[in-house]
């Protein structure tokens, strides 16, 4: 076996947790913590409810869990669910290629639950596939913005059907197959930021990897040259000489990127806002300002920042991909919290008025930047008595990144309050020490009998 | 209501069969004559075991027919299993946009059962759902082999959508978001011809337009600028400024053309080969010409042309998608039929021999060409002897457009074979007469009653 396709599937089976760094481990425990929280939250949300009673009434064998529905269903549906639901509120962790774990938990969630794999079989799994989406992401300079397909959906997809597959055991022409056939599987757009529809991507791919592992499973055959033709998946998303396939395979695991690059949210928005939230609070905090004195602030956005889809955004979904909206809230009433992201919320007059002392500058598309979300945002308040202040947060130095943390305090707190939004209370504390250490579980199915819920 | 979107939803909502040719309701029903056969033969083949074994082990809420599985699934995974086993011989028509119909129906009639709706309603919520895909297709400079993406996934997806909605009786808002949900849920990859996850595209478009309408019914947003914005679904898609969103409107149903588009398959292989087919196989019969007589063939291939991709075929559905194979087969057993594309058929050494006959020419890239699958194949036999006849067949006047129609018999004979591939024989005559005019069919679970089978 010497092709791209062919090295990547055997580096899937060959690689096992005996190989990875504990770093790597532990960070993707941490991860696993928090997408559960996040996932119970997002159970409660209006989109949530939408996909929960789509599942209920399509219905499915009941050999997975949906967390926070109440019911089981088939692996596939229950992947589909439970990604769209961990995606809800935009609160679940970045990193590598998208939002790694709202894709990558549910998928494995959903195999290891029908063959009663352990916790450390599921992180594992989780593994590899990040790292496969990673390596497949920074062999190509892919930008979401310029090529209009949402990245989490691109990698998520052939992230989760490694993961899928690793789980399944298949051996490496299998998994090769699971990977070309989740190549066809497809991709949300950009638009849909800051509509039910973005969530839905990360469900889409976990649904994506788990259907195509189960079909190469049973024998499905598809190309072997998705990635190396020029009728691949990778010209088809990347483009024409815009990815180097020997750099794939060359990338893999070599180092394990998993520990560095996840980053958990402190406010339930886009990321490409938590630069300039992280800077403005410490300011205000800093220099003790209250709203009354602030003239205005100046926020120095990326010509291809995500966020600024929506200058004015009208429902609460696209406040979470608005910088004018979580800017308002920040000097308007702090950090920005679930309850910040209604329909009635973004109407709200104090946070209209707020939003007039916002001046947004983008930089022109030639400026000499790297493009996308990694940038610093900088901003600056000026204030009524003619003081101003500025920051720029640069990626690694937003709290909760790997090389900021954030500590367990937050880390608990934040599941704490997300999962009794779908959980009882005494429910809560028992979910949360189990799944706080994941990988001592034996069987994962004893775990997501803690998070299922009733489907209130 | 003003955007492209919302015209385009408005335009499915007002449009009824009252309006529609009779001609269109005419071939609308041929072709879906046509394509229950097709389904029932994809189910008895090795990709359709697979899907079918994937349905029953996922199962679902009882709502709609496998067709030849014997059972009931949920309305979403048994329009995946229909389109996969409708194009699993790539026997399935053709026309407008990829392959329409087995992308159509299954949606329609996954829908269409779940609802109790009649053999009109599939009818017509088909013709919109085919008018719209054909309306975004002609808008666009769309070539699947340059940007990678199927054609019948990409434009199936929205049509499927469509038709789902306007079945679900959606109103405009709910239709235009079911387009929106459509717009993220993805695309088979052209690399992907020529195995089993081809005709997995068909499947996952119709799908994806079932699960898209029913999300929408239960109040799924989307966003309202899939088509018009730079992030949406037609820049993704397309690239820049390669499409016309007024085009989009404008064309919808003015005049209506599926019964003008709609082709019907006599060869169960790639259309691609079939100009050249229907050339080669006339000159041998015009001339008498015995294999034995035969020097060698020539084909002159589109650089474009989608049946290059396997010039020497290692599986059966690799053999539907070379000229090499085809042609071989032409002069070696007469027209190509189901048992020529097995994997243990292209390794015939006779068919060997054949191929070593075939000579293809490709044109240049930049040869004053159209480029993709309507340039006439042209093909050259040389005789023994001395003598040679060419013959390139233009894309209408292929037997079995609506140009040059292959008649009843050939439909109908197509049809009785097919079916008898998953049903027993007295079921393959009632199942032919209630389908040819389906129509006239009240309640479309009657018709289905005769098609699911007992799933052997």
């Amino acid at each position: 076996m010497g092709k791209t396709e062919e090295r990547i599937a055997r580096w899937i089976v060959e690689t096992s947790l005996e190989t990875i760094p504990p770093d790597a481990v532990r960070v993707v425990e941490e991860a696993i913590f928090d997408q559960i929280g996040v996932t119970l939250a997002g159970a409660a949300q209006p989109v949530g409810k939408i996909i929960l009673d789509y599942g209920r009434e399509a219905g499915g064998t009941p050999e997975a869990s949906v967390i926070g529905g109440g019911y089981k269903t088939s692996p596939a549906l229950a992947a589909l669910i439970n990604g769209t639901c961990g995606h809800a509120l935009d609160y679940d962790d970045v990193g590598g290629w998208g939002h790694p774990t709202t894709v990558l938990l549910p998928t494995t969630l959903a195999i290891g639950e029908k063959i009663g794999a352990s916790g450390r079989d599921i992180i594992e799994a989780y593994i590899i596939g990040f790292e496969v989406g990673y390596a497949l992401n920074r062999s190509s300079r892919y930008n979401q913005m310029v090529r209009g397909f949402h990245s989490t959906a691109v990698f998520g997809g052939m992230a989760a059907a490694a993961a899928a597959s690793k789980l399944l055991r298949l051996n490496p022409q299998q998994t090769m197959m699971a990977l070309g056939i989740v190549a066809s599987m497809g991709a949300g757009i950009v638009q849909n930021f800051g509509t039910m529809v973005k969530p839905l991507h990360a469900g889409l791919a976990a649904r994506n990897g788990v259907m195509a592992a189960q079909l190469a499973q049973k024998g499905m055959v598809a190309s072997s040259q998705f990635l190396e033709s020029r009728a691949g998946w990778a010209h088809a998303y990347f483009g024409e000489d815009a990815y180097d396939t020997e750099a794939m395979v060359r990338g893999l695991g070599n180092p394990f990127h998993v520990q560095e690059l996840i980053a958990y949210k402190k406010y339930p928005c886009c990321y490409g806002n938590h630069s300039m939230l992280d800077g403005l609070l410490s300011i205000l905090k800093e220099h003790n300002i209250r709203y009354e004195d602030i003239a205005g602030v100046d926020v120095e956005q990326s010509y291809l920042s995500v966020v600024m889809l929506y200058d004015r955004p009208a429902t609460g979904l696209e406040g979470k991909f608005s910088v004018r909206y979580n800017t308002a809230l920040a000097i308007r009433e702090g950090a920005p919290r679930i309850e910040h992201f209604t329909d009635e919320k973004v109407k709200d007059p104090a946070l209209q008025e707020a939003m007039e002392k916002v001046h947004i500058h983008v930089r022109p598309k030639w400026a000499p930047t790297t493009g996308g979300l990694r940038e610093p945002t900088a901003v600056t308040v000026r204030l009524k008595d003619g003081r101003t202040f500025s920051k720029a947060v640069p990626w690694e130095q937003i709290v909760a990144t790997q090389q900021n943390p954030w500590g367990e305090e937050g880390l608990r707190g934040k599941f704490m309050f997300n999962a009794s939004l779908s959980l009882p209370k005494e429910r809560v504390a028992q979910a949360a020490q189990v799944w706080r250490h994941i990988g001592q579980v034996g069987d994962i199915r004893t775990a997501l009998d803690l998070v299922r819920g009733d489907g209130r």
